[in-house]
């Protein structure tokens, strides 16, 4: 059985603990013969995909009730993974995700970092600097380079630390905000751990 | 006696309690024949306004060992109004500084409401909204406008209230933020405070 989370630029699959991902513009779905159980941000894509038989969509195994509307299923699913938390998807947005006893308690959204340093460089050209995710967060900065890394991050992580829960980290930019939160679990497999926690609860219906 | 702090888009008067603007490319200071003391961001402008014998740039009589090179003339003329606290200036960069016992201890920048605004709508038009500042930054969202809200008001917010200061809020935006630091002493003449405040010490050298 094939897992398939789809994003807006990538299908990106998981079998038996590995992962790949094929470009959303390229890939053909009708080349896969297998059972693939997905979830898939894009509604166009979810269109497509209710075309053939063997692409099973997981949101309906899903009790939305705690959700809200125009929440992204990849962060419901996240969600769907752990018990006590708070969850950091690292994208190209940042959602934060606070999850108590199995309860989702709501999220914030922040932009991921390459959407943050052109807010940044738009606003001056004397901003344009990469972010320095090795800036020591406990001294306030002397120089622009740290100024504008210390405002993206420390921010961040204040509000982050403030809720005193276990942190888990996930999305492309994990291994880089793991220096911000260096007490956070990394764990690149969160969604398809949440996939497969709804398959486990609901396998009389799906397999 | 006529204080002036130039800007990148405008000329900021002070004249006996009363402020007034002027566009940068189309005010004339050579049309200006009383004593002028200025501040100016604007390198180009600094150029021009040297060629002017009634047009004194403050900057010589400031200290600026305890600052750093590329840090904006405004931001350093705030912190020489205060003793102790953390400045908010709020424009189209949002400046946080720490002044403790009229030492510069450092600060940070984060972008302004209207540059985050444009981040989070390149990011995806389903985040295009504008800020909630009513936003109840007590409760975690469960929407998209208030999670993007909370996403830039409450990081800042987290940060600044950990650092258990006195806030000064200034700038253009000083009012909206007022909402999420209502705590704060509004200053709209923070950095004329600053300009005062320098040429009281130094009165025999200026006037």
């Amino acid at each position: 059985m094939l897992l398939c989370d789809v994003g807006n630029t990538s299908y990106h699959f998981y079998k038996e603990g590995k992962t790949y991902k094929k470009s959303v513009e390229l890939f053909d779905a009708s080349s896969i013969d297998e059972e693939v159980l997905f979830i898939c941000v894009n509604p166009h894509v979810i269109g497509l995909l209710n075309g053939f038989e063997n692409w099973t969509n997981l949101d309906k195994f899903i009790d939305m009730g705690q959700y809200y509307d125009t929440m992204g299923i990849d962060r419901i699913v996240a969600c769907e993974a752990i018990f006590n938390g708070i969850i950091i998807d690292a994208g190209s947005a940042l959602t934060v995700d606070v999850v108590k006893k199995g309860v989702f308690k709501g999220g914030f959204i922040y932009p991921g970092s390459k959407a943050m340093q052109k807010s940044y460089a738009n606003i001056s050209s004397k901003l344009d600097y990469s972010f320095n995710f090795e800036c020591d967060l406990d001294i306030m900065p002397k120089n622009s380079q740290d100024a504008i890394s210390y405002g993206y991050l420390k921010t961040l992580q204040s509000e982050i630390m403030h809720h005193n829960m276990d942190i888990y980290l996930t999305g492309g930019d994990a291994k880089k905000f793991a220096k911000v939160f260096p007490q956070a679990k990394v764990d690149e497999m969160l969604v398809f751990n949440g996939m497969k926690k709804i398959i486990n609860s609901h396998k009389e219906l799906i397999c």
